[in-house]
């Protein structure tokens, strides 16, 4: 983090809207004083600095009136709805992402168990479900329901990409009486969900809406990580032992491994790290040149020389400026569709190398979707319990338009704008990207 | 097993060729009576049957003069090479699977610990190691250097496709002073060994050549199974699991794999009985219609309007009729490159479907090379290491020209004409086939 | 397999019970002749031999008048009970074992879409299920309720030891008008079995009892192998990955295993074959001296002071003779309950070392329940899948008093007076011993 | 983290003591300005804050002159020791931990790669190494030696409890001309590293001492999170699983599964956490009764006839007050030797339900060595060698008697004596903790 990147967050608001006054008794058993060795209720005013270093502080301290802060998440002492007779509703959207199924689990558990509600429904399909021409089943979940998800990836709800009118959404939310809607998605599912709630608000219903950003890119500004990202760049893993296993099982074997990352190289970066047996990553935040004798391909040829084989990762966003002059299209969700970097490069290197003499054996692996549809580690699936623990807390307090997030180790209540506001992409001056240049050995640039 | 299969077995002889006369006295502590409770030498007159019913049995009795049957592998009395002294070369060759490792490894051992040969020569990236112009190291493999060689995938050795000049095989082979070779490898270098050896018996040298098959597709004749193939499907699962996850996660969602199999279907067959979640089922074995009635794409769209979700397992080799304009390419061993039937079938799919107004979501998933390069399952660990200490025992009692074979439940002594001299496919008659029909659910066949 | 051991076989009547004359059309649509590449329906008069090498043949043709033989188990064209009418019941006993609701899974969908029966009981908790005063539920089991359960360890129905009243069972069997009953456990649940069948026969009534036998330690006579006993000694190698990692983390570290198998050493053998860094493997079958020269200590203090680390693997039932000074116990099933040999050769080892002035460090794992209630590996989960297709065709059939059984590489029909004669244990002599001694160089005994 | 606890830092100098002034270029090719997209080298200016919340900072702010703050790790511009030319040693201490080997790996291939040095010597069994009585080679090592060890888990180094003579190590440091020193070791070790460092400085030499804090516990003072303690809670989910299956399989089954936690709860609450299944957690930080109203064996009680099983999870240091009348005993490194939790618990647990006429079936898994010896998950895989790429930046820029800790998200010099200062201690007020109490729904406490 630092002082320049953290000043956008003077351009917003960060206090976050309640649907109305949250004067219920929550009726959990927990402690509000420090020191009594008894877990504590979290009140508005805990506040988590957006800065973490002494220098930081100081050029705020010196120059503004206040250090940019969230509200920190967790359950309050007093509720907005009531416990035992709040009906939720609960929808995923777009791409799958492991966690999917642990978030909804928790989520399930966190309302019949904790808040006593009976009733939490699962949308299928996306917001597809809330349409009536689809005609997709509502289903009640209930911890029986839920019981083995969590072993499972993907989502039981089902998912799509795509909008859906607003007013339609609302009609249904109303027709089943739903207090608290909770969506997870990405970035679209998310202006989605502004897009909901301005509605409510337009009608004046006390609906509250809460969002569980989901990712596998992980990013989402603001947010410091998003659930199942960590399983993805771990379930890399694999691909990239098979890479490596490839590229030495032959003279001058090379492995290529594509993951995904369309504007960010967390999974790559990430899985880079934890393999340690890839000699070169490219992500879309740092551009490359191909030729010269700084490019890429010179380096890799460099690198057979020496060592007889190599391993490559590549973000399927990486180098798609080399696709500037073929034609842009897009999915249902309004991303672009990429262009296939891995083949790409396995083509542009094969060329390269038999024009240079060098005999090769090129292996090109595209792990795709078994990276996303698989259950999450348990790390991962801590964190998708905490996520859905502190939105079920946010949500029966009359939270609203908010994601939770995760910022310097706490997680917090970040209004939905912020968290839509820009894509998070990786630091190249980051810690993450230093130890990316130490385990690969790779130059720090091939820009010539 | 059946009976007019296994008839083409008379036109072999199955009996094994030795190098020399064994006199020698094994260094082994092995038993030769039966029933004192210590293991025991096999005899060359151990011998096991090709058959398995009694019904074939009686058919053999009534109408030959004998039931074929197999040399039985094993630790011998007396060997032919002198233990402490014998020298070894072990090559590995063609694509990579799971277990090589595992075998070099146990060769290692029982060269090391059992018969105190101190020298395995490791020979680098298969046949050309031995050759002069490529300079590729000459390893010399020790308990040591392959003590946690096992908990990797690959070879260490490295590997290539190819032939090789054989009158430079055995002069290096002459130069090195190797007693016994070991070839790894699939059918060509099954060819291969056998023109090696016979360069050594024109030249009347003392050598020793052993194959262990490896074949990920399990195709080798009269083997009833190759190490690796039960890594490959049970790796595979984790690639099916991702496809169900994701053809649940849409709405009238459909997941395809493609899996190794380029004329046999028994990894695709088996993965389909393992997982359990796939719908559609298709090998080489078994030709398909698309269109029509009965033909594949009826069957999905059925199966889709009745579950609203599918998943399709095809083996590589399957419906390759449906590429018999294109032009025919082939790779350095020789082998024949397929057209990529996964591809195929989500264009073939994806068009139907929409002609059919029916909304889907495909998703393809090619594991490729995630499945041949991870390390073997306990199980298939056991049959890796009772394949090379048999190879070990064979070559030290100075037997040549065979592959280690397993048969009706044994370990055999095959002699390698037999072994190639034809591919083997999955009977769709048989066990395999009928559980995988009764697991989908899927027609008996597509064919109108 | 051996001509010896095999005679015993004569003692017994190979021959089938059936319930009724088969005579109703089977729904499935199989093939009646070889070789139209279409799966075949199976006779009763397919056998399957109890022999498999040459010599075995001839010694019982010269001296006997047959070669005991198995029916074969699979589909047959004329069955008994009337399919999409025919009631089933289902009730796991005894222990846990890997694999128990990939079976149940898979006798739910064959009965539901193959066989088109609506109902199949799940009887909780073993044969309490059946009686009134436990007051368990009954489960109607449907796809739906089995989708996912082959992902989770142990049995959905739950299992109690011991057995209950026969005629009560047989009164609620009536009570639901359960036509086949299906009973997954081990030596005493299939006595059980017997008792209920003989109990039926007795009260002249239609109903199949068939058995799927379940023993994790592989100890059921006369069959090849039983459902997750593969799991088992697969899971197994990572508590011996754990000891070597210990007994190599310290100076002279000693790890010890200790793993199931009450009175055969199947789990102990595989699973050090299969890790290949065990170094004693001790097993109920091959008794063993711990002191004396040709002791296990001194072989243990032999190997420490050449390697300074090493693993043992010990079966639960090995050495027993050690405590036959101490009172009997037994288990609720009439099992005697077992010394903890573990412990006792770990106090041993640590006291001879310190007599011997041998510094060491000992760590002693004893994975116990872990290895048993995971998730059967892909290769168990087929062969759960075709145990489990086989007993449903074998009950809608009208076969009773078996179970399916696996031997000679194919699924057989076994009269369960057979398999509950005697229990297998680990042949010394046979393959897989062998195959221990050359992996961990171990004396071939440690008897004085 | 709170104001309250933080307050104690003030006690400490958190200044980083340099060997002497560092005058070298560093040969990293690193920036030194920010905002040119390329990584930058760090400065002892940069300090990472002791707080993370806008209430802690006012409170330091309005009473004390400056917020305790550490020294940002990473490489430095100016370095003291000469690259190419730097000796370095490593040596690993106390009990294993997951992650030791790839720590390892990163040290010589930043050593070796990064900074070009040759010479990293391995020093084997511990500080025993060091001394010439135990006569333990010294192993160098180099890219080759440790390029596949990460897959494995232990130390190759191996490793023993206890001190050894201080001046004897230093004097073996000298012998060999060893400039870095790197420790890998828990509380003992540290103390043992801040007493050789004590030494040399004593005797004037310019050797720079790094530690990496390993504690499976993740009980080191002032540092947010360990190697290996991520791998350990989810490796031990396993173990949770299992119990759950067995607690499942029975009437009124139980499962208890036992886990590594001598004083602080961190395994056992995020292993609770991550699977979700656990529905009693114990830890040493949260005392329980057994008896009386509140007590655990009523709650347990209340839960078997609401749910008819439950798991327990016990980590070993909870409940030790149960033992306080029995003699202490302790091991090599003097660290108190622990009563077993776990049996203790069974045993009460199956007479109060026999009291109570409950039927019940317990099962008790203590998965011990298991959790500690296997290989690193990727996540943590990413921090060890993170840690690792910190210690050489740190050791090459002469900085000694310091820890690579984690704190507030960031890599941090810690002294050594802060990190010895004491144990740290789960939070029973912090999100941990809280998230234990609304996954398993037990009692806020079990005291009466």
């Amino acid at each position: 983090m630092d002082y320049l990147r953290n000043k956008e967050l003077l351009n917003f608001d960060l206090n976050v809207r309640n649907v109305g006054k949250a004067s219920i008794e929550s009726p959990l058993k927990l402690s509000r004083v420090m020191n009594d060795d008894v877990a504590n209720f979290v009140t508005d005013d805990e506040r988590i600095l957006a800065v973490n270093t002494f220098d930081e502080m100081n050029k705020w301290l010196s120059k503004e009136k206040t250090i940019p802060s969230f509200e920190k998440a967790g359950p309050r002492n007093k509720i907005y709805f009531k416990p035992g007779d709040t009906i939720s509703a609960v929808v995923t959207c777009g791409g799958l992402c492991p966690g999917l199924n642990s978030v909804i689990r928790a989520l399930v558990y966190m309302n019949y168990y904790r808040y006593r509600n009976r009733i939490t429904y699962g949308i299928k399909y996306g917001y597809e479900g809330f349409i009536d021409k689809y005609d997709h089943a509502i289903m009640n979940l209930t911890p029986d329901v839920v019981e083995n998800i969590h072993k499972i990836g993907g989502t039981i709800l089902g998912s799509s990409r795509g909008e859906q009118d607003v007013c339609a959404i609302v009609d249904k939310l109303v027709k089943l009486r739903v207090n608290i809607l909770y969506t997870i998605g990405g970035d679209g599912t998310l202006r989605g969900s502004k897009a909901i709630s301005d509605e409510i608000k337009k009608r004046n219903l006390k609906i509250a809406v809460i969002s569980i950003p989901k990712t596998i890119d992980n990013d989402i500004a603001y947010i410091d990580k998003s659930f199942g990202s960590e399983t993805a760049f771990s379930k890399a893993c694999d691909a990239i032992d098979a890479a490596h296993v490839e590229a030495k099982g032959a003279f001058n074997g090379i492995g290529i491994v594509k993951v995904m990352g369309r504007s960010s190289g967390f999974i790559a970066a990430n899985a880079t790290i934890a393999s340690n047996d890839v000699n070169f990553c490219l992500i879309p935040e740092v551009p490359f040149d191909l030729d010269g004798e700084k490019g890429f391909l010179n380096a890799l040829k460099q690198r057979l020389l020496k060592s007889n084989h190599a391993v490559i990762l590549v973000a399927e966003g990486a180098g798609q400026n080399y696709f500037e002059n073929l034609e842009k299209r897009y999915d249902a969700s309004g991303n672009e569709k990429l262009h296939d970097i891995g083949l790409f490069l396995k083509d542009k290197i094969k060329e390269y190398l038999a024009k240079e003499n060098i005999p090769t054996s090129i292996k090109y692996i595209d792990p795709s979707y078994i990276i996303r549809s698989t259950e999450p580690t348990p790390n991962d699936s801590i964190f998708c319990l905490q996520l859905a623990q502190r939105a079920v807390h946010a949500g029966m307090a009359g939270k609203s338009d908010i994601v939770i997030g995760y910022y310097n180790g706490e997680f917090i209540h970040l209004p939905v704008e912020v968290a839509v506001s820009k894509r998070k992409v990786l630091d190249p001056e980051g810690e993450v990207w230093l130890s990316v240049l130490e385990a690969t050995g790779q130059p720090m640039s091939f820009k010539n």
